[in-house]
């Protein structure tokens, strides 16, 4: 299989740098920002210059693993209190998703580990451990692309929301790599995107990557995917997810809910891909999820930052909503589809083996 | 009781002018339009200088009657003749709302009526239908502001998409009627406003008007609509319309589907505010009612027509969708409130003399 390009996100070693492509900028500009710390990496990712769940998990170990490089002279008490700190600041960067504060406990894990071995000797244990996240990712998405293949027919009309593609990600994306596997074997999806406002991920980075990839792509304002459902044009929906409690409630972008909704009215399958990584046993529902709000000039303001609403009016401005897990067909991980009930299954799999490797 | 300004649009008889709010440059400038035949009037509607079913409506009759007064020394058959091809002209502006049809065929009626008198006779015969037809809309809206109220309670949460607003129609709104009555009676409605993409008619138009009236409004983006009803923040939405077949099922803005279908999610009433001008009994069900597809540029380009999808990527933007009679609750028309048998209802309403004159 022709794996999709993997140049989005990546550590240079010889440089000790994170290069990531600032996806604000996107489509217009292609840009990749060096950040060579911890307090750049967080900025990066309060500003969405990276976002999609995994991918700032991803970021987040990287940013890590540089501030203990430049931290290796240290002594070790002053290196492991000074990583403590470094661990809060990024895991306060963005609070829904669960990847990020997941992927700095699996590197926090290795200095707490490993504390008779010297500070150096500990951060080339977190670059192991960063790469071997990024693998993971990789791995994952494409398995959650084969398991949720099997669901989808050739020709079939497929909606997505957002960005859970390979933008979001390391790789292939999450709800995206049904489709870039399905294009790569001839399924000849017909894709829709919603535009997903008000940062507009659908359009500026959905749209983008899969028409890149030579896919057959219509972009829709949200607004639109009830009539393109009442029309029969979809037959299923696939969307990621940011964080996803014991008994399946679904934190994702703001929109996933009505999406949802909507697809039971019709009778269109809600699926829901999901690396293991976001799975949050310690959220016993949606209702523990803390959802971030954010500044509501996104939405007066436009994309461009001007003005498309009345001087001072007051706006809301949710980064996610909560999809219950009543509304969700089943989930697609990497280790196999998951249908109720969603808390016994997940448990389950949790404690198998991968089926595919 | 306090009407709102109604000089978004009115003849002006000094000049034979037209004088239409250009709705585009909201809320940023307002400036005003000076119409003075039938070609500037169709121009504008086409462009969404001016938009709402009732105010093309509106528009085209006095578009109609300034073309009338240009042909006034022409022989009787000619001026005949030629009003005929203004009629087809303002009638193809925008093919969805039933208005611009209906208030058409009025002034046409006052024509085909009054072949015996002078072509100078006739003319003043439609300023006085341009005018009564103004007239009807104000009382029209005010009626069913009272019939709405009626259903609604103080403090209520109220959601609305796009604008059917002061700015939809001559005064008072359709949807925005009981908004206006309720404010200026103390209801201190919560009020929800969708942005509508890709025109944004709630952030530009919606926000604008109420909040300029003193309410308190919240502004959403589109796929908001749903969070906010799953947390208890709406007890009622009220949406306008283009127009309603006979079986009641409605066409309006492109997202009411998608809305409706929510409020029969989380048992929330829909309401549709309707002049009966808006009712066509031509039309049995929505599957007879034409969609006007617009530009893609409106999704791809954003408000201020700067790219925000990749160059070339296919959109869809159809402006109405149509909402299945079945999610209806009661339409709010200037006779009364409609519930089902929604067709026998019409019927029988269209024969009853107006209750609050």
């Amino acid at each position: 299989m022709q794996k999709p390009s993997c140049q989005n996100l990546y550590l240079d070693d010889d440089n000790h740098t994170l290069v990531l492509l600032d996806q604000t900028l996107l489509p217009g500009k292609t840009h990749y920002l060096q950040l060579k710390d911890a307090d750049s990496v967080r900025q990066a990712i309060v500003s969405m210059q990276v976002r999609g769940a995994p991918a700032i998990g991803l970021c987040a170990a990287m940013g890590y693993y540089l501030e203990a490089n430049l931290l290796a002279d240290h002594l070790l008490p002053d290196f492991v209190s000074r990583l403590k700190i470094t661990k809060q600041s990024l895991q306060s960067a963005r609070p829904t998703a669960v990847n990020l504060s997941w992927a700095l406990g699996r590197m926090q894990e290795v200095v707490d580990q490993n504390l008779h071995l010297s500070p150096r000797q500990i951060v080339a244990l977190l670059h192991q451990t960063a790469l071997r996240l990024q693998q993971e990712d990789i791995d994952a998405c494409r398995q959650i692309g084969i398991h949720g293949l099997s669901l989808l027919k050739k020709g079939d009309g497929i909606l997505t929301h957002c960005n859970a593609g390979a933008l979001a990600t390391s790789c292939y994306g999450t709800a995206t790599a049904p489709l870039y596997l399905g294009h790569e074997n001839g399924f000849q999806f017909r894709i829709y995107v919603d535009e997903t406002r008000p940062l507009l991920q659908g359009s500026r980075l959905t749209a983008y990557e899969l028409s890149k990839a030579g896919m057959d792509v219509t972009l829709l304002c949200d607004n639109m995917a009830a009539d393109v459902m009442q029309k029969g044009l979809i037959q299923a929906v696939l969307v990621g997810c940011d964080r996803v409690a014991t008994n399946g409630d679904t934190a994702n972008k703001i929109g996933t809910l009505g999406v949802a909704v909507l697809c039971q009215h019709f009778g269109i399958p809600f699926y829901v891909c999901a690396p293991l990584s976001t799975l949050d046993i310690a959220t016993p529902s949606g209702n523990d999820i803390h959802i971030e709000e954010r500044d509501t000039q996104e939405i007066t303001h436009g994309y461009y930052q001007q003005s498309i609403a009345p001087q001072g009016i007051k706006a809301y401005n949710p980064a996610f909503d909560v999809t219950p897990h009543s509304l969700i067909t089943a989930f697609i991980t990497q280790k196999g589809i998951i249908t109720t009930p969603f808390h016994e299954n997940f448990l389950k799999i949790l404690d198998t083996p991968s089926t595919i490797e």
